[in-house]
This record gives C-alpha cells, structure tokens and sequence, in this order.
C-alpha cells in the first residue's frame, strides 16, 4: 500500500503556512508560505482610504482563501508527492480573531454595501480597541460573581468574542443587525472548505466563555447592553466540534482551489498554539508547553478542573478530548528583546547573545521586569510596563539584554509555580517556536525554572499539529494523543539545569518576586498612574 | 592709574587652567589650559610598571608645577597685557586630593628612595581604596556619638584627609613614618607659590574634620588604631589661612616658573566647587550655587547652623567668612547621562536633547532614579544604583535620556527640600558648570524646582572664582563678598519655571521620591543585595 499524506495549514497574523506531512511518520516533506495581500489593515480601510481609530486591526478574508489557493499547491509541488494520496486537510488560526458573516458565511465586507464599513471587517486578535467592553464585562460578572469568571483566572480579554461582539454591537448598529453570525476565523476557514459550519471546542471555550455547555446568560447579556440581550442566540450558537473531529469533506470548489481530491476529510478547526501541543507530543497532563515567540502562550493538559489565579482559560476538551486544558501566556517576550535591540540600533541580538553567553549568573548586577507589554499572567494587568534596577555606570548593553531574557524567564517560573500551588503540577516544560533556536535563553529557562527542557522537534510546529489533526479527522489514527505519538516530535530534556546558576538564579529571582508583588499587587501603583500622566499629558498637547 | 589684573588657576581632575583678570570689573581677559603630563594614574606606577590595585588614583605633583610654567605665561600673553601689572595669584584645587611631604614641603614621590612607592604618590579625589578605613571611622564615630559626625551628613567619606591617612599608615607603615606633613594639593601649591604652608579653612573643614577648632581627639584616633594616636600632632596640625586672605608673597622661584612679580599677593588655597559661588556673586545666605558637570556639587551660606541630614558638610567660613557653609552632592549627573548616550551608540547628546525637548512633561510615561553612581546626598549610600520604570515597546532612545535628566533634577530637588526642612532654606537656585549649556535640562531644573533658575555669568567659572580670591588676597577689595559683587557675573532668573510643566513634575517628583524612599531608605535592599550577588559571581568565575 502507498504512503497516505495529510495537510497542516497554519495561519498566522501575517501569513498561511501550509505543510505536507507524511501520516505514518509524521515527516514533514515540503511547505510553502503565503503572505496575505492586505497583511494587517490598521492604519487605512482599503476600500474608502479612510483613518481607522487607535489600536484596531483588521484583516481581508479572501486573503485567507488565496492561502488554499496558492500555499498548498506549492506545498504539494515542493514535498513532490501526489494529491492523490492526501487523505486530509486541517487548519489552525490566530485567536480571537472574528469575522462577521451572512447566514451563508459571507463576510460582510464582501457584500458592496458594506466594503466602506470598518465593523464589517475581520477583526484580527490584536484589535485591541474594545478594552472599555471588555472592562465593563469584567465589572458586571465580578459584580454578579457569575462562575465562569473564575475559569479565565478572574478577566475575560478585550481581544474575545464577546468584548469585539459588543463593541461592534455599540459601534455599528447596522453592521451588528445585518450580521447573522459572528464567526471565529477559524472556523470559516473550515467552512470554506466543507461547506458546513461547525464550531470548534478550543475557541468556542477559550474565547466565546462556553463553559460546561453554557455560554453567559441573557440577564447578564441584557445587562451590559439591552441590545445585547440576544448575541448568544442570534450570533454565535453553533453545533461544537470536538478537536480532530472531522467538520465535514472538502468540496468539489475547495478541491479547485487547492489542487486536492474532492471528498478528502476537514478536520475541525483549531488554534496556533494549541495545535502545537500535538506536535511536540506533549498531551500527557503536567506537560506544559510554551510557544515562544514574540509573546510566549504556555498550553498544557490537567487531570483536574482547578482554578489557576491569572491563567487565560481552562476548557474541558480545549486541548484534546477528555482532559482539562489550561492556557496561561505572556504577553511580551521576543518583542521585547527586539524592542531592546532596536533602542540600540547597529547591534544584533546574536552579537548580544555571544556577549551575554559568557556572564556568570548575576555579573551584571541587574534584575528587570518583563512586562513592557503588559502582564497576562498571573497578574492580568497591561497597564503594568517594564522595570530595571541595579544599572550602573559600568553597566553594558550585554548586561541589560541578558537581565531581560532573565526576566521572561522569572515570568515563566511565576506561571509554573502558581499552576504547582494551584494543584495544576507542572511536570515537564516543553519549547516550541522561534525563540528555540537561542541556546543562551534555553539554558537560562531551565536554570531559572530548575527543570529539563524538552524541545519540540518541528521548525513548523503548528502546521505540523494541524496535520496530526487532519490525520485523526481522516481515520489514521483513533484520536489526537495516538496520531501525536506517532506523527509528533519532542527531544526531550534538550537543556539540563546547571546546579551552580540555579542556585544563583534562586535570589535573583526571589529579587524579582519582590518587585513583581510590589509593582503588580498593589505594592506601588506607580505603573498604572504613570499611563494616567501620560495620557494627561498627550490631551495637554492635542490640545495645545 | 592703569588697570591691574589678577590670575585664577583651576586645577581640575586632568588639567590646570590659568585665566587673567580685570581687578576693576572681572572682566576674562584671556586663558590657557595645560594638561597633566601624567594625568590620572590608575593602572601601573609610571617609575616601575607596577601594577595598581583597583580604586587607585594617583597624580605626580611636578605636574602641577608644569600648569604654574606653561599656563599662567600663555594666559598673560593670551590677554595682552603686562605681567608687572599682575597683582595677585590664586588657586583652587580639586579635594580632597592629597600630597604626602617631607617639612619642607617635598613630596615623598619625588625621592629617591620612595619613588618606587604607590603611597608616596598624591592620592586623587577619587582614589576610592580606603572604603573600609571609611566605614571604621563611620562606625565608630556613631558608636562614640562623636558630636562632628552630624556636621558631615553622618557620614565622613572614604575621599577625605583621615579614610586616606589611615590608609596609607596600614598599608605602608614606611611610607607614613617618614611623611612629615599630610598636604591637601589646595594647599601644597600655594606652598610651592609662596614658600610657606597654610592650611586654608575650606579643605581643613569639609576634608580634615576640623570643627569649632578642633580635630577628632586622641582617644578616637587610638580607638581606629594604635599607631595612628598622633596622626594630628604629628601630620596635620597646621596654622589656618581664611579664604581670600594672603598666605604670602610669590617667591623669586616661583616668579620665575610663572613670569609675574615677584612679591605679589599669593591668596591662601581654596577648593574649585566653593571658589565658584564666588565667581558667580552667590555669596548670601539661601543662594544655593550647584556646580553640574559630570557630579554635581551644591555650596551655600547658611546663616545659622543646622544638621542637614545627608549634606556632605557644614563648615563656618567654609565657603566665606562668617557664614556657615554647606555643600552638599549629587554622585552622578552628566555622567549618567554619559552613560546612557555610550549604551546607545551612533547618538548624540544633542540628538536625543533636541528630540526630547519636544515632548510635554510625562509625556514618555517614565520614571528613574538617578543613582548609576550611588547616591551622596541625601541618602549617603554608594551602594544603591539606577532605577528605570515604565518602559514599553513603544519606549524610544529619547524618552529614557530625558527621564534620565529628569530624574537628576528630582535629585536636586530631594536635596533642596531636605534643606528647606532642616531651617537652611534655599531661596535662589544658581547653575554653574559645563551642563548649564543644555537649555532643555535647565528648563527642567526650574520647572522641578519651581524657582527661578540663575545661571553664572561665566563659562570659567573656578578660576574666576579663584581671581577674586586673588583680589582679594592682593587688598584691592576688603573681602571676598564685596569682590565678588564687582567681578562676579549671575544672570538672574534666566529661566522660569512655566506652572503647568511644574504642576505636571508634581506628580512625577512624587513617584520618584516613593521609588526614593523605597529603594533608598530601606524599604527593598535589593540594589545592596544585587551588588552582593554580582560580588559572587564575579568570585565564582575567577574560581573556575
């Protein structure tokens, strides 16, 4: 018998990824990139020219569809393998990241009366202008102690459903009234390629607060807007799909596009980050793994529902069928080394890194907070920003970028250690993306964090992951955790802690635990009243 | 009657400055720098290649007889006027920099026998070696409850006449045996011009622990060690010369090194910071002159005596006679700033002042502490270090280097409150020093200060300073205020404050001073603490 071949498309904020994998190994044998013709929209509508507001981030559906149109032929080409042996397809996107469509799943900004309309747009995850809803749904559910509040370790983010449902709803009436569902990226992908739409669990229960097959009620709904009082019904409720499930078959128009046999499986749709779990066969409980990029998202399974403190979300099913999924994240990482090097200018972070390398722990005399873009977990707080003690006048750049990579690394041990003393125990910590291939910042991780570091095997890792789910949604394997075993790749204990640096890494981040409680519980709230004076000051100035 | 002119000699950290004077009005007539050949010796002993230890900085006295032979007659050429119509000379010095000598006045480098001999050498202001000497004289100071302590803040620093002078006798009990006198240079160069060793009163008290006409007793001296019982007797004791009174006549020699009169006026020998109020007519109770360059340094009359905490002083005739003298410090000032423009590289000042003086106050939602170089006053702690908070991804090059300004003048501000409350008010704020050229850091002085900022009216302002002293020595004027009103220059209320920039550092300054008292005061060691971990990593490495 023949070899069988799944597809993975990943589609990132920029750009679709599509990856050939081969089922009965998980090889990766070819791939092929796809920028996105609009790439973001934050500044200009491409249809009128006209001025988007602060802080919002769109996107051009057909951008994505132009993906299966390019990306997985040239993916197929280059593994050189016949279509006809691709047996499925399966995708991850970006999350939260919305599209409001017809009853039909026609994006609204594809229908001519609503091109000139911003609302009628996709709204990327890092649309960031709904943060006044998203405030008032914290309120009222602290105010009305409504339990799923708990479930997203205490804050529901502006970037999810509900927050962008409601801002919409107050922005638009009329794009909000015409619009006859609000449809996670993800899943309209999906259901371009089967013709059927079907929700996915992952961002159903991360991002649209479905909990225990509940979403919020009417009351609490009617509360924050009277308006508001039937979303759920109108908007969003969908039959759910479990993760690896199949949505449906491709069709005859989707095999056009794609160059792939009509009727093969589509996998239900699935997110970035939580598909990479599959891929570094890291699904066991207590396996936590950290996508590390610009900003770093830690997924992980658990054998017990518990409530993590400044966790994003735990969502039964989240990860893979049966176990409690927990995501917990910072919010900058690699950025904010990047921002960092660019501060310098004419220096490069591997010139940086070499210097670094050859430190002892604490040489540099520094500590530093790493909260430049806020902090999702555990404090949930962006109106935190970053924090350095300790320079002197014989301080180098070297010093501060290796006090920084310190610090998201003292970020990450606050997460492992509030999962432990939740009851969540961290057993094995896991590395995917970009930030891997930096060995000083893998050995600095499992010095801080005392443990072995296991890496993914996969450059590509969630296209990889989403192939491993095509391959369960076609039948090759009977469900996720079987395929990953097979298809995933993980080196495990790639870093080993050095005793001596861990050791020392122990006071220097007991110095950060002190600042960290100090500047984000409540110690000195000088962070969040220098937002203020910075706002007063630019209003000073506009109106000057 | 035709003009007669004085010459003021500044001696800085690496070169001498002769400058010529107009006696009728202070009008600069012209000027001449001369470098010291040796300049600042702190790697290996020029006489033998020896290695130095770490903290030494050490000078060769002959070349601050090559300043009296080259500068002064290239500044009396330079001026265009007649040596013979030269009627005084003086100097000031940087302290407390220290010449140990023979009876006659001959440093002990300058023998043969002790020219291989690191403590033979003049000890700089900044040889930083006898910190340990200094904390044993703190300690047992307060132990003792010795009443002179409060006159130094509570603290006598490692830099001064008796940290250094214990130093030299338990590391080189030789070298001590045979020194005869235990010379300020102020003081060792007037001896040179004149034939004759006065002590002046300024070095004397701010240095030499000299109060209401006494030194620390035997009991405290045999209590810091045995063999130090006599060190006042033996090496110190010496008649005390008031400022801008005459220590003698300029010996034949000297006029020879210097081309001037023999027999003229020769004013007793002063410091450069203190002879700058003089230079700037600054002389009144409450006018607070701060000399800003790389440090920063605060002189004031005071009328009556109080214990400020944290000042570096308090001397009666310390600056000029019958008033109380105060002097105070900032540890890092231009250097801070210095600091941060050669992280950056490939940036000027001027770059990041031009773009910085764009912003409203607050605008860069920053804040930091201005302690790179520890703190003098008022918190006397060389331990502490620098502080920035914050800092975001949208954080640029200028908004750190204005904070950086900034935080020096909330510095300032620390420092002048403290006065305020301690009953020396400070009523007039004067800048002198190379920093008064930043017009942005001077408008954000007197916005943080909300006074009227004054500014000298002289870029040469010590060895103005040092020419009326030299007046003054010479009779032309009855004293030094009276001198310093003619040839002294101010530009009164050059800058103002502007009230909404004053309302907005309001708010800021109390952000610094919670970060101040926090990390200042006790509330978090952590900057202690990271100098002691850096010490063990250092220890570590050399260990492998």
């Amino acid at each position: 018998m023949s070899e069988r071949y799944v597809i993975g498309v990943d589609y990132g904020t920029l750009s679709g990824r599509a990856l050939v994998v081969r089922v009965s190994d998980g090889a990766e044998l070819g791939s092929a990139v796809h920028p996105y013709p609009h790439g973001v929209v934050s500044d200009r509508l491409p249809a009128t020219g006209e001025k988007l507001p602060p802080h919002w981030a769109l996107q051009v559906p057909a951008d994505y569809v132009e993906v299966l149109r390019t990306a997985v032929p040239a993916a197929v080409r280059a593994a050189g393998i016949e279509a006809a042996d691709v047996i499925g397809i399966a995708t991850d996107f970006t999350a939260c990241t919305m599209v409001p469509c017809t009853a039909d799943g026609v994006p609204l900004c594809d229908l001519a009366e609503f091109e000139a309309r911003p609302h009628a747009y996709v709204k990327l995850w890092r649309h960031h202008a709904a943060q006044g809803q998203a405030d008032r749904i914290n309120a009222l559910a602290a105010e009305r102690q409504e339990k799923w509040l708990a479930r997203y370790g205490g804050f529901i983010s502006s970037e999810w459903e509900f927050a962008k449902g409601l801002e919409l709803l107050e922005e638009d009436h009329e794009v909000y009234a015409a619009m006859d569902r609000w449809v996670e990226a993800a899943d309209w992908i999906v259901w371009q390629l089967c013709g059927s739409y079907v929700r996915n669990h992952c961002s159903a229960g991360y991002k649209g607060i479905l909990q225990d097959g509940q979403y919020p009620n009417r009351d609490f709904l009617a509360a924050l807007n009277p308006a508001f009082v039937d979303f759920v019904e109108d908007k969003l409720v969908q039959p759910i799909g479990e993760l690896g499930g199949s949505a449906g078959r491709l069709t005859p128009e989707a095999a056009a596009w794609t160059g792939l046999p009509e009727g093969i499986a589509v996998a239900v749709g699935n997110v970035d980050a939580h598909v990479t779990a599959a891929a570094a066969d890291a699904l066991a409980p207590g396996q936590m793994v950290a996508i590390m990029g610009t900003s770093t998202c830690h997924v992980m399974n658990g054998a017990e529902l518990r409530e993590v403190p400044g966790m994003c979300g735990v969502v039964l099913g989240g990860i893979s069928a049966g176990a409690y999924g927990y995501e917990a994240g910072q919010s900058g990482v690699g950025d904010i080394f990047g921002h960092y090097v660019g501060m310098l200018g004419g220096v490069t972070h591997e010139e940086l890194t070499e210097r670094a390398a050859t430190q002892a722990v604490g040489e540099h005399g520094l500590v530093a907070l790493d909260w430049h873009s806020g902090n999702r977990s555990v404090l949930v707080d962006h109106d935190l920003s970053g924090g350095l003690v300790g320079e002197t006048l014989a301080t180098r750049p070297e010093d501060v970028y290796r006090a920084l990579l310190e610090a998201t690394a003292f970020g990450t041990r606050t997460i492992v250690e509030t999962f432990n003393a939740a009851g969540v125990p961290v057993t094995e910590f896991v590395v995917a993306g970009g930030l891997m291939k930096n060995r000083l910042l893998m050995q600095i991780y499992a010095d801080v964090l005392k443990m072995p570091l296991s890496v993914i095997g996969s450059e590509q890792g969630p296209a990889l992951g989403s192939a491993i789910h095509a391959a369960v949604a076609a039948g090759a394997y009977p469900d996720v955790p079987t395929a990953a075993a097979v298809m995933g790749r993980l080196h495990r204990a790639a870093y080993q802690p050095i005793p001596e640096n861990s050791a020392a890494y122990d006071e220097l981040f007991a110095e950060y635990t002190r600042l960290h409680d100090y500047f984000g519980r409540g110690g000195n709230d000088v962070m969040r009243r220098l937002r203020a004076i910075q706002r007063a000051a630019h209003t000073r100035k506009a109106s000057q």
